[in-house]
């Protein structure tokens, strides 16, 4: 038994996939967002990153650095313990009092991150509900597969943002049977949208809980950052509204919110939130500075839209391949895994700019693509700038320029959610 | 299908059992550690913690709190995305090396905690292995408890610490199969230490994998703070050593280190660490701190190893029960879940001393517990005041003090280990 050739093999197929990642070493440099100091051969340089998730530049607001200086000063570096053994600090009660409120809900809970709140809540809503369904849409993401499997309880997928579909299982279980409905409201690969209004009616309709990922709008939509929810003013027609802190909001953690009792519940009993430290306090008060501001500010949301809508705009002029998308976000279709991969080296090499490529299982084959998420701090001559380096790389590379004959639609979904062992994305 | 009544019911059944949690509020004081500010029914009032896993009150430490501030300013809040797409920042990098550096390994590999870390090596490790078989203590954390499951690996328990148990279970598994070998160097609950050499004999004889959790003794024990691998010489015979930086380093997240090939593996196929953002620089520069400072300072672990020997010594002069431990973490016998709690209800209450009950099923029946974890800033005034509080607790609740005829010692361990939903502790 040679065990060292095992983890060397499962290396190797990456390679030979093309799939093998190598981490970016990124500095990023406060008050010149979105520019970078990237290392790579022992020398640093400057670029431009593309494809950052702090999407309002809230990681870099002046009042959110200070709140966690301010308070690493006052509390300290960590938090010292678990949430039960000392670890429960002020600025993180504040800061579930806070996430309730944004969503309109009676309470919030706060794990280390979205994957872990994702993984939590919804194995132990699915475990105490007897002889719960789960059913969850196809593209969800890996942390609610995780939380769905280890839920324990039976699981059926419906068609991306299918309501028919997913009408027809509701009604194969039953109005008596629990059933938990698991979705994202921004899918943030396409970035499309779910049918929310429609998938409460069906919740209504057969009796259904209902639990939405946000993590890709809170902060972003509606009035007050509450995400698609607040905008189409839902919120309170879902039971469970879950987010991140370590996106729009620019920190780290995740968090549910819902009804006191299943909060309470959640936090009763699942081992990802009892068993760990909590996050720090400096974190929490950075994470409720940043809620704070994008409740009553506009400017962020107005901008990061403006400057979307502006990328979309001028890189479609040049016939370069924008998919269809709803949202802040942008992909586009490079349509090949291998050519993705030369596209974000060029890109990164020659341009200076950093975008990592998205591929299979991440997406499906043959729409490999890039994914640009525009900031309000991406001005309008980052987006020229932006827009010269793909037509290079696209003209260098000869990937396919738009053929206006054909709308850039991706193919029909393959894509197969990795269910055991994840072997790309993130 | 009256869903909220399943969440209801379930809280019901952890006051009905008297295990229902209520946190703390509190607010940590820098420059007065283990002072804090307490609040509760809107007062806030100071009180001693005495229940910290910020073992040596790294969490305020000027330089550790300065690189956090410092690294803030430059780099912002947070990493802004997933270690692959555009989260790894440099202080990261200088992390993993660091660590690996620290247990003389070839890699290191950050996650977001210490819980994520186990969870996530664990299963990946389990599953890249053919027809693995896991052979875990029965004490080990809920963390590992999780990563063996998920690993879908079949798992056989052996006894605490119990060589010659475990030594029949690799027997019926041939040196031909593939085994992965769990455990803890201190159990955090009794302060005993795993027999790690006659472990590693074992693994050798019996061509085993070996994963330790050196959560409880980094930073803590060994010449650099390398855990008790180090302080024994053993580091190299462990395959992969596991630690957290949210404990004795005073930060946040968790890690691995080992061979190049497991430490990549693990990164390239692990859900948990593949899908989620990464730490902020700002924590990840403040572990660098802590680590370097602890590599050279053995200042702190005097301090620590003095203050927790004149603990045992100051509570067992005053016939105190005190249990047998080997390590920092001072246990103290209540035996009984009720008066463990009320006990430590007064000593908050009355005396301003914060320790947190310890209950089934984190410790088996009749041994419930206070378990008490002096720093190097737990004075011997803090000491004899804590001395008074609790002869004072135990005298006016009538818990047991010492018999000198019959030692402490916990009953024989019927600890059922919270395989399916977790109940207490953390
Ligand atoms: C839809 C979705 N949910 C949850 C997460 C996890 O959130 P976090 O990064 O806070 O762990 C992510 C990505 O990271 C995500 O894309
Ligand atoms: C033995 C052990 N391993 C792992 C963990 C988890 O570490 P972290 O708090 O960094 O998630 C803990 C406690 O929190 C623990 O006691």
């Amino acid at each position: 038994m040679n065990y060292q050739r095992f983890f060397d093999e499962a290396i190797d197929q990456l390679h030979a996939e093309r799939r093998y990642r190598v981490f970016a070493d990124l500095e990023r440099i406060v008050g010149a967002f979105p520019k970078a100091r990237w290392r790579a051969d022992g020398e640093a340089r400057e670029i431009t990153v593309w494809c950052s998730n702090d999407y309002l530049g809230m990681g870099q607001h002046p009042d959110v650095i200070k709140a966690m200086q301010d308070t690493a000063a006052g509390m300290g570096s960590g938090a010292g313990g678990t949430r039960n053994i000392s670890g429960t600090t002020h600025p993180l009660v504040q800061l579930e009092d806070e996430l309730a409120d944004l969503h309109g809900k009676e309470a919030g809970l706060v794990f280390t991150s979205g994957f872990v709140s994702n993984e939590a809540a919804i194995s132990t809503i699915g475990r105490l509900l007897p002889n719960c369904l789960i059913l969850s849409d196809e593209l969800n993401h890996a942390s609610m597969i995780e939380g769905v499997r280890r839920s324990g309880a039976e699981k059926k997928i419906f068609r991306h943002n299918d309501v028919a579909h997913l009408e027809m299982l509701l009604q194969q279980a039953g109005r008596e049977r629990a059933k938990l409905i698991v979705f994202e409201s921004v899918y943030s690969m396409d970035g499309d949208i779910a049918p929310i209004a429609a998938i409460a009616d069906l919740a209504e309709k057969y009796n259904a809980m209902t639990y939405i990922d946000e993590v890709h709008a809170v902060g972003m939509y509606g009035a007050r950052g509450g995400g698609i929810t607040e905008r189409e003013g839902l919120s309170h027609r879902i039971d469970v509204i879950e987010g991140t802190l370590a996106k729009a909001f620019g920190t780290l953690g995740g968090y549910i919110t819902g009804t006191r009792s299943v909060v309470d519940a959640v936090r009763s009993y699942a081992p990802g939130f009892i068993f760990t430290t909590a996050l720090p306090p400096a974190i929490a008060a950075a994470a409720v500075t940043s809620i704070r501001h994008l409740k009553s500010s506009q400017v962020e949301r107005d901008a990061q839209q403006r400057q979307a809508q502006a990328t979309k705009d001028i890189l479609s002029a040049s016939a370069l391949p924008v998919m269809p998308s709803e949202t802040h976000i942008v992909p586009i279709l490079v349509g090949d895994p291998e050519l993705c991969k030369m596209a974000t080296d060029r890109l990164l090499a020659k341009h200076g700019i950093y975008i990592q490529p998205i591929n299979y299982p991440t997406v499906p084959r043959g729409t490999e693509r890039l994914r640009v998420t525009p900031t309000p701090l991406h001005d309008d001559s980052l987006i020229e700038t932006l827009r010269d380096a793909l037509v290079e790389t696209w003209t260098a590379l000869g990937i396919p320029f738009r053929d206006d004959s054909a709308p850039v639609e991706p193919v029909a979904s393959d894509r197969v959610v990795p269910l055991l062992v994840a072997k790309s994305g993130g």
